[in-house]
């Protein structure tokens, strides 16, 4: 058997770990062939890969990012500037090119429903879900999103110390378009007093009250932990909104930091590195068991697949009754609603 | 109400996160009172002990080890030098002494089979699982486990650029007497290429020839995890016997690292903190709907509890037939053993 | 002998490590008392402070910020809503008061000049640097500036990887309001390809052709470091602003990061421990041989002290000759001007 | 202009960096041509290389260890089981045959010695010190050195957690054979409260006496850093010899921790990836302005150069009178000495 995997969206750690993963299984368990697709869905319209032996798979388990190179490429959607009239047609005669029996397509939410396209039009396609952000429906939790909480939470713990010295209000504004995830993680490990997210319609006086109570009550700083999807006024950054909200509402010497890009660079954290293997490694046997159009996920910390259709164009947010948010809320942490 | 917390047994990173669940949520939720009992069991004996208030709670959630201090005191095992006679009695009197209403007992299996015996004399007791070691029976995961597997695999990417550079053997022994998870999971997700768990009788020969496979097949060196309780002659250190039998028998060169108690100590990992939270918060709701004789634990990702009288005396070791084990094999890793 | 310390201006890390240097040098070798001033000049002002044991002192050596609390107040220059008429009247008079034989003043340029004036007003002051910018004059490096670095090179460590996946520029933006030591320290530590220094003028046509030389020759991403200092136009974020330039001039995908208070808070590196305990205990000897008006430096790795008045108003800036700098262009490093 | 770099003796944290430094400056501003030598000096006797262009130079600074392989073969030393008679000149020999110009020795004091007799052979040679340890004579500081102070001292960290909270002694031992830079850096950057250096004679009265005195001020807990070269009976380790009689004199409890080998690997820390990077830029300049038979230094902060015959077969070692040993004294650091 001949196999093909590509890594297509955002990057995140972990990715290469994944794609060892799948490999290694393919080679060292099921003697198959094992092809590198570059630069995402794009490597399967200009025929863009490379043949990834054992030796090629060694030493990238630690390494952040992704080997194959990733783009953002959705063959389904017709883009301004496109030369490939109908790629998923070229997509469709490129994997028989190159004789694969098989597809690995290693991305987020919208990789996802492109690998159930795919899957729909007769190629033998797994999903496998890796995002930061943590909110690919389906699975309880995907790899890049500890490694995510581990910056995340390391660079709240270096605003305790400024922020205690200079007695401030210290707002982090951390990934996450439509879901909190890494906000509510960050910020329960971080010890953040209050936590914006995308999920909760906050109250800008709840806000406000929360941080002088504090204040009077002798706590002279605060963290406030923000998910970059809260509602602001539009093209407005999330923590520079609320900073400049807070500092005038509160008299509050307040200041703002946006992560950003250092979220999503660097080695896995362990525990990245290992779901991702595990990820891996199952792709890989369930093309050797020929379960084809369905997505690798953990559910209850055991490996699984659902079929892709299923996943496809969901998002899996945080529900308001989520445990850790309570538990949160009964140790004193704000999540800026009239609750 | 008010109630006693403890920290019993060898200390882990994530008891001052636990220590901050129970009582803040028992504080500001609740209304309770919190006592902090100094040095596990023996602060009962000898009334060591303060109040904390929410201002003491505060900041403790990235501190390693324990703020209340441990010890290994074994209330229902007399002693050569003990000095109190029926310790028991004295724990029992004294609980009643302080006012307490509820005694939360953190520790690891020792520490519950002493909760367990306590509950049963009366007393109320709420178990809280903790150790590196994740072997305590009947919850998934402990914390102080993933940071000691971070603290290994950190250890483990170390060596392997020197074991690289000098084309060696580099054998790492891990803590785990009777368990070998964090042998498993930093081997894993260190790469390595033999891994030696206390539950897998191995080969020696099958160590030594799957060595010197790889050394025929081009590859210059070799990292083989070991955990510290697997079998060794009397006295030995794992990795120096294991050390010294590689080199004698393959000739490679080969350099031992016995990692040690830098795997306890140190700031909790972020996954570490939010687990003892959610641990902590639930001791105190289960001690608000009188729970008691209960001890927390996690299943399938979700905070519930067990008897204690379940889990006295029991080892969770590894399963042979451990997913992440099979994973592993399918993708090259020996485990020592004739497979 | 009874002395005052006190920590003024921006916070960073080390600071407590240098309290602890003075406090046990004077309490250990020379049986001194030790006064600990709260949040700068203000705890003088105001009487806020409290004695430092060799207990207090115990366990600091780690912890970021300071244990004194911080502020910016200016004594020697009046600002709005002042309540105080005459503040240098007010410290000498509470100096006295507080039974002071010397006072020590750990801060950055600001602070050193405001310890200088107060050494003229007839107090025994010495000075002690510190700032995560490095551009105290009359010092080699002041403490702090090791952690910054690498903080800020962990981070476009993270970005390479997520540079590198995406084929995209990535720019960062590191503190360094007139001088770019962290700028030019994470930049070639963090093997940054254009590094925009304050101190050099740049030209955007030679940053352009720099990265658009670099893709043509097959090098698809490019990181491009940058001191907040550097000139762009008013109340532009330098980062966003080179960045949106790049976007424009070549074409090139590119993302910017600011990284903003993660810089200065956390736990200091050994580096700055060892540094910031030399300068204490240096500056306890200062106060024991009668060495008044003068600040703590270090000239050629020797710790030395230089007077204060020398010290006042100047502001340590990177030479053009800078040797790092030639060694960095050496090895291809664009500075952004034509060279 | 051809130029050979090699790496030789235990390898250490920034040798690809150094590498770098001398391959990029060496290419880009003057250049040449460049060749990696594998495995120290026996790639040279069995022509065992490959040319470096600026594309292999890349991304290499972060990574630990050496791409070019390293091993401890002494090319005047006759060893057991040579096969090549006359090694000096069949690498003069070669050295020829590969037409270099020059040739970059990277290593610690055993290498500049070899350096140095091949100098005297006629080749020319530039030495490039490098080692963890710090005792190279004539600079004063070897890169590595930085990383590994940096790991040590974050192993004493975590000890420091477990020691407060069993309330122990714990004896750590980290490397340096003659010379105790590591020891006396980590120590007093840790907070260590006795350091033992191979350049000082303890005496174990007074490490006892220490430990009671401190036990007797209500300080339950010790930390004792170790150099592994001192005086200890034959064969046994430093730390558990120390362990031992500090368990026997004093009955406190009492732990031992052994480094080992994770502080040689891993990523070199920004301070020694930017000293590497300004002795590889300078060997490069040195060989352009060919002052070859020297060795690249550091002295006064400033990177300079002394003939390699000065450094052969000398140690540097830790002065008595060194300044941070009376510092660390003078705030109540214990040396084991009758001080």
């Amino acid at each position: 058997m001949k196999i093909g995997i590509l890594s297509a969206g955002g990057d995140c750690p972990g990715i290469n770990a994944a794609i060892r993963g799948v490999g290694k299984t393919a080679i060292v368990k099921y003697g198959m062939e094992v092809i590198g697709i570059s630069n995402g869905f794009s490597g399967l319209i200009d025929m863009n890969y490379e043949v990834l032996t054992e030796k090629k798979l060694s030493g990238i388990l630690t390494v952040g990012g992704t080997i194959l190179g990733t783009s953002r490429i959705k063959p389904f959607k017709p883009q301004e500037g496109d030369t490939v009239e109908d790629k998923p047609q070229v997509i469709k005669e490129n994997y028989h090119n190159m004789g694969l029996d098989a597809l690995v397509c290693i991305g987020g939410n919208g990789t996802q429903r492109t690998a159930n396209l795919l899957s729909k039009e007769g190629l033998n396609i797994i999903g496998l879900p890796k995002t930061i952000d943590n909110d690919v429906w389906g699975t309880d939790v995907t790899f890049g999103f500890d490694s995510a909480v581990n910056i995340a939470t390391d660079a709240i713990d270096r605003l305790h110390t400024t922020a205690n010295s200079h007695k401030r209000v210290m707002v982090i504004e951390v990934m996450g378009h439509n879901a909190g995830w890494i906000a509510l993680y960050s910020g329960v490990a971080g010890g953040g007093d209050i936590i914006l997210l995308p999920e909760v319609e906050y109250d800008m006086d709840v806000v406000a009250n929360t941080l002088l109570n504090r204040s009077e009550k002798g706590k002279p700083y605060s963290i406030v932990v923000v998910g970059e999807g809260i509602k602001v006024p539009k093209k407005k950054s999330a923590a520079r909104f609320i900073g400049k909200q807070i500092q005038e509402r509160t008299g509050l010497e307040t200041r703002e930091t946006i992560l950003g890009y250092t979220q999503r660079g660097g080695t896995p954290s362990p525990a990245d590195r290992i779901l991702a293997t595990r990820y891996g490694a199952y792709a890989a046997e369930l093309i050797h068991t020929k379960n084809f159009g369905s997505m690798v996920c953990i559910k209850n910390n055991q490996i699984t697949s659902i079929p892709l259709e299923e996943v496809g164009g969901k998002t899996k947010l945080i529900d308001l009754n989520n445990r850790l948010v309570t538990k949160a809320r009964n140790m004193g942490v704000c999540f800026g609603d009239k609750f």
